[in-house]
């Protein structure tokens, strides 16, 4: 993509809405745009890090055996009136007639819609387990939305559903999702605590928090120090094997991790000193096991190897995108700007030419860009005729991992000047070796 | 994906509130489920078909030079007080109060909300031309959805919309996206004929309705013969060579095709009548310039080579990938079920085991379905116990390309049978060039 021919509108000055830093950046760097009170339009360099995120969620979701769906984000408020939630869930709910005064809703959570679903379809035991899973916006009418898409009023989630035999079932359905979790943050550069929660107003009586650690988290987190070396599976983890993901979760759950309302101090005192971790954190992830607290009211039940009917034991499972974004972003920065991890980076190279109009520069410039596209690198090419100080400031700014800049002196002597935006680290390199490399991330 | 672990409820009845063959074929295969009037869950068969659906569009939008951006659903009426439309609108726009009792609606269209984007950030001409589109959830109140997805209250449309500095730019930015359309359309397998349209009410003084040729269509169409030998440039056309773009929308406008409310009895009967070509068509894509009409009101201007201020010549592009599904069935199915053109097909093959349990039977199916995942050819492989007979109408029904059956007799004597749903052709095949052929669609 060509700087020339992209939207990226960058500000200069701090934004004085935004409170934490990730807003700040996020607006700065011409990521997002706020369109009313708790709601944003993702720019095309922010939509390109929200595709990112999304793809990573979607494959672990899949190598975990949730299978994709996508329910509306209107719903009726008939089915929240059979689970009872119409009337409980209160002023956050947005709550819409339409044009036949018909009562509907903007999905806050999709617990009533998705079991319906499954009510409509599955019938025997032998069609489970099942896990449904959807990314769609969902809109809860905060008081006070604020932190930029951390805490927006309309939002992207992935949210997923499990409905399994019994209790054992949704228990296995639930440590899946555990280390899907695991997995995906851990791909995203994130170091997640899984911490027990309290279950709220979905209900419950199992339910893990995943909270990663930045300097300016948002809460109070205490764990001991083992969860900074336990290890994530790989991507060969075997999700059919219900006692190896068992273990899994066994490791991650046994040290001790609170968040701030969950906190026992006892439990904490019994730590040695240089084994606590307290710090700051954002919850990023958050799964539950409900049983049948939907199931019964809806009447969702399966045929039992046992010939009778029994209501299925269901869990949900939610990670927002957006929020996680913002989260990512307070877990890795610096003064200059986003240091975006690799694997949600919006674009792999940023190539900086520092004299556009310089035959030699464009024609440098313009033989790497074709072999990173090539070679499937994605590749932002400044060829804009703005000062080099400008788009130094830029690429840091918007954190791509590796800036590759051109100027006429390196382009006589044949090489370029390689920079990685996570350490500040340079040097220059020979054109025909980077050229040989693209593909290795410059 | 084994078709134990996969989420298919395939109805056998007709549903009842089927009107169309579309509607009837999507919720007899599984793909989508009715959630509420114009409502619809899009289940995991049928969210496969949305996402190719969708690449495609989005490969044709960025190859022609658009940006992809993410605008919320919920907007405030604000921004369509600036423009006029909130009153204008009528019933249709889904109005909505926030519990501080602000006025919102959600979005039937973004014109309003695009138009402050680019306010906010664009000066100078010398950021244009621009164009920006999203793909994203818009909501109609209409007062009788019918037809599944091919007419529903809640729908997903791409929306494009170029900003430019006067007439001759907003002209060449609305040449790509009609060559674009062409090329959109044409790889999902449909023959779309581009006619001139009534503006209605977004306004303005030019545009086109892509409409796509299907016995079942809800129109009546009239239009030159030659539109079916007109040729669609390849992917090598150069979106940046307003000439060549321009000489393609020329073609392609230049032979009579009019919809039944724009038709013109003395051009029709000009034509000689071995040459006309009156059928059923379904429109697909929307195309508009026009103009200054919010650009204006709404003050988005620029800065142009004259120094002078330009409110900005706009123009908006839509398709409909939901509505555009139901057209793709209606246009692609036999007594059977549907037939999928290859590019938009949920899965390239169906793998049916004749006889789970076998081992024999049991083994070359896991050889194949690896073999083809290895290739990156997506396979859904039958392996539950179902009679044959129901494992061949499923996959009839469901449209999968390629059908490769694997049963006891032919695996004796290293074959299996392949057959092509289009067409119904079978013939066997040895194993063992299938295996190499793999990624070469059998």
């Amino acid at each position: 993509m060509r700087a020339s021919r992209y939207f990226l509108p960058i500000l200069k000055e701090n934004p004085r809405e935004a409170e934490i830093v990730s807003h700040r950046l996020m607006l700065r760097a011409g990521m997002i745009r706020q369109q009313g009170q708790g709601s944003f339009s993702w720019l095309p360099l922010g939509k390109r890090v929200l595709d990112k995120v999304c793809a990573i969620i979607r494959e672990e979701q899949n190598r975990a055996g949730a299978l994709e769906i996508l329910m509306p984000t209107i719903q009726s408020a008939e089915l929240w009136r059979e689970s009872g939630r119409y009337d409980d869930y209160g002023k956050e709910m947005l709550r819409i007639q339409d044009r036949g005064e018909r009562d509907m809703l903007y999905g806050p959570t999709n617990e009533e819609m998705v079991t319906d679903i499954f009510r409509s379809y599955v019938k025997s035991y032998k069609d489970l387990p099942l896990n449904l899973y959807h990314i769609q916006w969902k809109y809860r009418d905060e008081v006070r939305p604020r932190f930029g898409v951390m805490r927006s009023r309309e939002f992207l989630m992935k949210d997923a559903y499990s409905f399994d035999l019994d209790y054992e079932g949704a228990r296995a359905a639930y440590n899946r999702m555990f280390v899907s979790y695991l997995r995906t943050f851990t791909r995203m550069g994130l170091k997640a605590i899984p911490m027990r929660a309290e279950t709220g107003p979905i209900g419950g009586d199992l339910s893990h928090e995943f909270i990663i650690l930045a300097d300016t988290g948002e809460s109070q987190v205490f764990c001991h120090k083992d969860f900074l070396s336990l290890d994530v599976p790989g991507e060969d983890v075997d999700f059919t094997d219900d006692a190896e993901i068992g273990g899994i979760v066994r490791n991650w759950t046994t040290p001790y991790a609170a968040t701030d309302d969950m906190h026992d101090d006892k439990a904490w005192d019994a730590i040695a000193e240089g084994e606590r971790l307290s710090a700051r954190g954002i919850e990023v992830g958050h799964i539950f096991h409900f049983g049948e607290k939907y199931s019964k009211p809806m009447g969702a039940s399966v045929t039992g190897p046992d010939g009778k009917e029994h209501f299925v034991s269901m869990g949900s499972y939610g990670i927002g995108p957006s929020r996680l974004i913002a989260a990512i972003i307070e877990a890795s920065h610096d003064e200059a700007g986003i240091i975006w991890p690799e694997s949600v980076a919006p674009f792999d190279i940023g190539l900086i030419n520092m004299k556009p109009g310089d035959a030699e520069c464009d024609r440098i410039c313009a033989e790497l860009e074709q072999a990173y596209e090539k070679s499937g690198v994605s590749v932002l090419y400044d060829d804009t005729d703005q000062r080099a100080g400008a788009k130094f400031a830029t690429m840091d700014l918007i954190g791509i991992p590796w800036q590759v800049i051109v100027g006429p002196r390196g382009a006589a002597a044949g090489e370029v000047e390689v920079k990685r935006r996570a350490t500040g680290e340079r040097h220059n390199k020979p054109i025909a070796e980077v050229l040989a490399a693209t593909g290795a991330g410059a």
